[in-house]
């Protein structure tokens, strides 16, 4: 299984053995600082202490395609197509959601190692990540299913019959913990009966969403992800975590959902014109009521960029507001997939559209969300200690999209 | 000693306990992370445990000056002036080091504390520190000195004699990892002999500046922290640790600093007329060269910010540029401090003035610094659980310069 492959310009040399990439959703550093002081992640503080633990960027916006999909496919959305969730597709000027592999504009190295003989699986929490990200590997033999619809995966579709008896579980609910922890438990599943070995496991932030990281259900989840991660580091594979984004609460003292209604103001101060896109939209509401700290406003008359953004940044909680141009090369997105300008809000502060676009009833315990730049940087722990390279790599620029290079050629 | 005072605005009252709170310069969260993982922060984990960590803001500019007068005003530069360790005086039109009290347009609550009857001990590596934050409290009964200087600490001007006995060791280098040893074992010489219950004890990032949190240096001074953070923590105190800045590297990839010149930039763009600030500037060039991820442009002609601002923001890089407007509203600065642009660098680049300017050849082993978004977010660590409303603090959007209302007024 010696197997070199290229993709998107970058060459792969994985070693002979076992590769296991793990995207935890929505985990920024604090989660795995706190559950390893607290105890609870003996087996991550042991991946830290044998290999590498640091801090590399996410792409912006810090959303879950995005940067899910720059991590298959090594390089980020200027190239790869992915800009959101959820975007205005300038060809027919309706919203619509990232949900297919079209709108992707390059191939992935899951499909890349697949043809090079690896034995690929790609296990997601969200079955929207299996549909925008999963194309081709079954028709090269490996496996694609998610933990949110593991139930319907058959060999024909996904590579795979009866996926739960072989993970010795039935389905979980996708609002739970146990969305997450039952991928890992099939990635482990699948390795250990030699199903596969170059894997691809990308979890759900529903527990990030709804808990900081020193409640006791955080606690709780971390501690039952690290037992997998345990049967992982008990074998000879090599594993790499990463996040797709952090987590920040974004809340106002009284406990409400701390927003700022971008297309509101807008409306209010320029009248119509002004298009608010929130690309944080998704399937999944409960998580965040669409709101996030990334928003584009599209405007019917772009010679108006600057004076809307100037009125923007002087509104508190605003801290950044991007021109097309300047997004597009500075974020490295697609220019065509995003707005006019593009806004960022603060730590605890998120943007939305109009009150009435959102539905604040399906948050239960405030808001927690991404999308920002203070969701920006993420984890990076890898099991073995790195070469000499990439110790120097790692202490540069180093993005989590560059984890399965880390993973594959990048350890002693 | 149970002493209840106001300081800029905030009202703090601390138990009847002595208050032990530690700026570890430099101390980018992976620093704690790193050094606790491979078990050499025993005690700093320990007060995770038993306490709370996370991540607060930091002041951009992410200097040490900026960030301790901040820490202990309590206040951003917008109130307390201190907007870098350097700036253009507007008054003179002279480069200047913001170097005494002077400069400062508030008072601390070091001596608030001294004047409600608390014994004051205010402890710094770097001899600046001292003159630019110390003012007034040995006036009141306590001890100011730093570790650079100890020798020169008497009663009279100090408020200690014979420092080097009490602490048991004399005077260490300043460039060492001993200066910052140093210090927390004279706070803790100091707390033992009940000299002092209230303590603000500031370290130097020398050892940051030059080793990445997995090096064996790097782990070696972490751990001789931890040795004096044990010493507080046996005893009855509260004990928090922040820090003014992180710390990133800031390299090509053949190991030579990644620096814009953004004075030399503007002049062949523009002609005579742009003159360029570094604010990290201070007497410990050893550190950075006077490199970080920030400068301060003047203008000749204001109007042209516009203009200029569209240049640099093109230049690879360059992530940020504000207008003196916006940075003074978004980064909380003294407008009358800071240039009529205000330019911010990426997590591996520096920007610098001209070549002439520096001196690279005093960074032997590469260059790591500071003063932009990416060493932005530090740690907070506190000795004992929190009360639920700084639990919610914590989760908002918290500042380094909160950490002696966490200290003071957060803990059960």
């Amino acid at each position: 299984m010696s197997a070199v492959f290229e993709a998107n310009g970058r060459r792969y040399a994985p070693p002979d053995r076992p590769i296991v990439v793990i995207c935890i959703d929505g985990c920024g550093d604090e989660y795995l600082s706190v559950s390893i002081s607290r105890g609870r992640m003996p087996h991550m503080e042991r991946m830290a202490r044998n290999g590498y633990r640091g801090l590399v960027r996410g792409v912006v916006p810090s959303f879950t395609n995005v940067n899910n999909a720059s991590i298959v496919t090594g390089v980020p959305p200027a190239i790869n197509g992915v800009s959101g969730n959820f975007f205005l597709n300038p060809e027919t000027g309706e919203e619509v959601m990232m949900n297919s592999p079209e709108y992707r504009r390059c191939g992935t190295l899951l499909t890349a190692a697949a043809d090079a003989g690896r034995k690929v699986a790609f296990i997601t929490a969200k079955e929207k990540l299996r549909t925008v990200l999963g194309d081709g590997i079954v028709e090269r033999g490996g496996i694609v299913f998610s933990s949110e619809k593991v139930d319907e995966a058959r060999y024909e579709t996904h590579g795979i019959d009866d996926a739960e008896s072989i993970i010795g579980r039935p389905r979980p609910e996708i609002y739970s913990a146990d969305a997450s922890v039952y991928v890992l438990e099939a990635g482990a599943a699948l390795l250990a009966q030699q199903k596969a070995d170059f894997l691809y496991l990308s979890l759900t932030d529903y527990m990030q969403h709804k808990f900081a990281p020193e409640e006791a259900e955080s606690l709780e989840f971390h501690a039952a992800m690290d037992e997998q991660i345990g049967r992982f580091l008990d074998t000879d594979c090599i594993m790499a975590a990463t996040a797709d984004h952090g987590m920040n609460a974004k809340n106002r003292d009284d406990g409400t959902p701390n927003v700022i209604y971008v297309e509101s103001l807008l409306t209010a101060k320029f009248g119509e014109g002004c298009r608010v896109i929130c690309p944080v939209t998704d399937p999944y509401v409960v998580h965040h009521g669409s709101l996030g700290a990334l928003v584009m406003v599209h405007l019917d008359k772009p010679a108006m960029a600057g004076e809307v953004a100037n009125f923007l940044l002087e509104q508190d909680g605003v801290t950044e507001v991007l021109t097309r141009d300047h997004a597009a090369a500075k974020l490295e997105l697609p220019a065509d997939r995003i707005g006019d300008l593009v806004v960022l809000s603060g730590r605890s502060v998120v943007l939305g559209k109009t009150p009435e676009y959102h539905n604040l009833k399906v948050l239960h315990q405030g808001l927690r969300s991404h999308g920002g730049r203070y969701e920006e940087m993420v984890p990076l722990v890898i099991s073995h200690p790195l070469k000499s390279e990439y110790i120097r790599k790692a202490q540069g620029d180093p993005r989590n999209f560059d984890v399965f290079d880390f993973a594959c050629n990048g350890t002693c």
